[in-house]
């Protein structure tokens, strides 16, 4: 473990760590982002092993983190006034760490497959993933214009699930779903009420934008339609409560139902 | 209809509509809140007539509402600038209005209610409202914690749920729970999975804030623990996900397990 004490925001390892919070584009180019807070941090370092470095605010500690470290480990200790700068809340934990962004294989299992066009609230998609993890989806596909899916943001909604989940950004959902051999549902007002449809076996969701929803070409992917009843004049759900009403439902027919 | 256009930060109805949006002392005092949007406006208007007055972009358009407003509607008209500083959003939708809050009479059925504690954000409270909403929940406790029910973003989130779901702030869980005959859930790690559970009947869930849980004094109100099963490592959901998932698994079970 290396430690620096930092008091200069010409300091490279500073400007490297705001850049990383600030700009989609420079943690795309290093392949690196941030992780805010000892829980992140912890999952990933299970997962992982030791973060490239660790930021810490003044006197702050190691705390559960520790054991993970190696000889390599950069520990940065900063001011809390440049610690703020770096940190992506307000109410920032004191700890962060710099990581090289995790690839994850796809698994040939292919029973529950997500696709995400254009979620752009980053509390949702993390949201989401949080639960497609926790449901035991195989793999996302995210089109081109979701959220950054390794922004600190929608890390800390996915609360780990980044670390499991492989997730497959700017994907084509046209190619990808003609190889795909199981039924594709899209929720739709007018579908057959989830409650009712068999969701056993290999399956596909297609979620879309929270205000637009899914494109006509991309609706004309799915299968089959499906609808989330709905009273009192609610037309739509949250898209993540959306998600996780449907992925649940078929955790529930495949684990309670037998 | 009264029309007014107005270009002076001096004038009294920009003042209201500023400390609408900005001020939850305000919009307590006042009794009045502020819809962002057509799709909510209209929502307000379609169960309770006119709203007090509607802010347009200077060039907007009434559109879909113009056939709700009466005589006595202020129809005020802004500069972008100006405009922009009365919207609770950066992109602007270009419509407000500005209500005076609703008070709807709970119903006496109370087969399904729902407690919330201290679930500090917006976006989570209303996502949370419109699910309850949709699922045919009949009350929802708050307790002194929780985000302003009638905040611009929480009534974002909501999407109309705020004008059909009986709401009750500031709640004193203890002296409620005590006359109330149903089973009394919290989810738990530990609990039942919520699929092996009889859900059916009176009903209330009590859900905790977003980081801490619920109370350990709270979490004595309750008669019934529940778990939503999880895989690969994940160990909670986000608590609106985990609402959803609840309140549509009572539903499923009262319509569609018959």
């Amino acid at each position: 473990m290396k430690h620096q004490v930092i008091s200069s925001r010409g300091n490279q390892h500073f400007k490297h760590l705001k850049k990383l919070n600030e700009s989609p584009r420079y943690r795309h180019e290093v392949q690196q982002t941030i992780l805010d807070g000892m829980h992140l941090i912890e999952s990933y370092a299970e997962r992982f092993g030791s973060p490239d470095s660790i930021a810490l605010i003044e006197g702050g500690n190691l705390d559960k983190i520790a054991s993970y470290l190696n000889e390599d480990t950069q520990v940065l200790e900063f001011p809390a006034g440049l610690f703020s700068e770096i940190a992506p809340v307000i109410s920032p934990t004191g700890i962060l760490a710099s990581i090289n962004i995790p690839h994850l294989e796809p698994s040939k299992k292919q029973n529950c497959i997500l696709f995400l066009e254009d979620i752009q609230d980053p509390g949702n998609l993390g949201s989401i993933l949080r639960s497609a993890s926790a449901s035991g989806v195989d793999l996302v596909y995210l089109s081109d214009h979701c959220a950054d899916l390794w922004s600190p943001k929608v890390l800390r909604g996915g609360q780990g699930a980044h670390f499991h989940l492989p997730c497959i950004e700017k994907a084509n959902f046209s190619d990808i779903t003609k190889s795909f051999t199981g039924k594709i549902f899209a929720t739709t007002l007018s579908g057959k009420s989830i409650f009712k449809e068999d969701l056993k076996g290999p399956v596909a969701f297609i979620f879309g934008n929270e205000g637009n929803g899914i494109h006509s070409e991309t609706m004309q992917l799915t299968s089959h339609s499906i609808h989330i009843p709905m009273e009192k004049g609610i037309e739509s759900l949250n898209v993540s409560a959306a998600v996780s009403i449907c992925l649940y439902e078929k955790y529930r027919q495949e684990h309670f139902n037998v």
